[in-house]
């Protein structure tokens, strides 16, 4: 895992000096499924409907599940795949044009063949495969988005003169924004999360601050995700973890986000009661049609 | 560890049926400080300026970081004094006769032995100690406010005629509220939470819902914790988690907590930038001098 660790910080690096390291990446994920090929076993781990879910596992440790029918377990054919989704990113159009499943199927891998390899044999860095997700996605949408600016912060306007040295800021994962002619800034505000659980009030909240300092559609959010998947060890199955209560108590009364994206999106949230209230889709639709109505 | 669960399981069904079993929480803490001062050994574990923080360690495990000072290691003396805070409990002055520090000890006492019971010997149960807090800080503001329903959900009221079923409604630990002659319900949301951590959104985001839904300070809440450390088990030293600059944009920009209150408050939080902004105090001052002003 040194090497794994090594070539991912140099990643990061890179993509924190503002590149965006798609190669590196690349090479990140055919070494991560070199590895579980090589090094662990797959099997059948429970079904949600007729999605299926498998685990790889080692001597060391059982990864998070993945859904066997997005996951593309050859390096060589992921190695294709990715190479013809990066030449199919159209900075012009603002999408890919690749169909929106192939979109889906291969940043599906990238982010979950990293967190797998995480899961069996680096269980202490609990955090790193969410900061991988970031910067796939970051750096994706920083090639369709060059004339964007790229950070993570959106500095809140100083009323109070007495207060320096206190300067506020949202905060979140990525942000993509632009300064128009008239000095006023604005963009897209994107929490990139691996699942939600409690966290999911976060970008709801952030929005309704963004809301009140600057007026609605200044700064849009999109909640990005992999899926709401859980391991159930003991019993083995797997959980889809949804609150659609949750979701469409704070997207009426809280703040309203412009879209929550999943890599595999839970049927549940696709049901009308929530998508009548909120867009819900999958990254792919976001990357291949939606992004450039939001942009 | 069964006789502990067992004991706590019927003081939780005591309480969900709307009484408050303070007899039965005064002998689970009995047992806890027994079981630790038999089957543990404390031992220092750092300190946070002057503050000492110690752990008690076992076979099967090492508790969370407690506060030495604070903690009442003795069951006779704990026994005592915990008679004395339950007889100074006035309705009538909607307060507790003793002295703050006083309130702080013996309530921090009786959260913090369970909790590193299940600290040592229940780790799968991460939840239960939450809990525990949940049900001896509502069965002692219980015993202070007869007169108010205690409850754990706000039901908002229902805009939408066509969405029977989909009734939306705020859910938090505890909530006393009271209905006035006109039919209107008011009253406090009370978050009681062990740490924060990112869960710090959570009551300012629905103290903004329910200024959106209700107007201002119909509920108002306040957020009861224990602390903010945290054990850091390799360099055998403690952390206290501070996010002040969070604290302070959401007090300015989502919403306004009438207060937090610790059993052993933060030092970062006492300082002026920070109760410039929001009430910060102990859980002894709110019990004992604040809170007749806020109900």
């Amino acid at each position: 895992m040194l090497e794994l660790d090594k070539r991912f910080k140099a990643a990061k690096k890179s993509y924190d000096a503002d590149a965006n390291p798609l190669t590196v990446l690349m090479e990140i994920t055919k070494h991560c499924l070199r590895k579980i090929s090589k090094e662990a076993k797959s099997r059948p781990h429970g079904n949600i409907g007729t999605k299926e879910y498998w685990v790889y596992e080692a001597k060391k440790g059982i990864s998070r599940p993945y859904l066997k029918s997005l996951f593309i377990p050859s390096e060589t054919d992921f190695n294709e795949r990715w190479n013809l989704l990066i030449a199919n990113i159209n900075p012009d159009e603002r999408n890919i044009a690749s169909t929106s499943s192939e979109v889906d199927a291969v940043l599906y891998t990238s982010s979950m063949a990293f967190a797998m390899c995480y899961d069996i044999w680096k269980t202490s860095s609990r955090k790193t495969p969410g900061t991988y997700l970031e910067v796939l996605l970051g750096s994706i949408m920083g090639k369709i988005l060059p004339d964007y600016k790229r950070t993570k912060h959106i500095p809140l306007p100083n009323e109070d003169e007495t207060e320096e040295g206190n300067e506020e800021s949202v905060s979140t994962d990525i942000v993509f924004e632009k300064t128009r002619a008239n000095g006023e800034i604005f963009g897209l505000v994107i929490p990139a999360k691996i699942t939600t659980r409690e966290r999911i009030v976060q970008p709801f909240a952030h929005q309704r601050i963004l809301d009140g300092v600057f007026g609605r559609n200044r700064f849009n959010s999109i909640l990005v995700c992999i899926s709401e998947m859980q391991l159930d060890k003991k019993k083995n199955k797997v959980n889809e973890i949804c609150v659609p209560g949750t979701i469409r108590l704070f997207q009426k009364h809280l703040a309203e986000l412009t879209g929550i994206y999943y890599l595999d999106p839970p049927t549940r949230y696709l049901q009308e009661d929530v998508t009548r209230v909120i867009t819900i889709g999958s990254v792919g639709e976001l990357l291949t049609t939606r992004l450039p109505k939001l942009i």
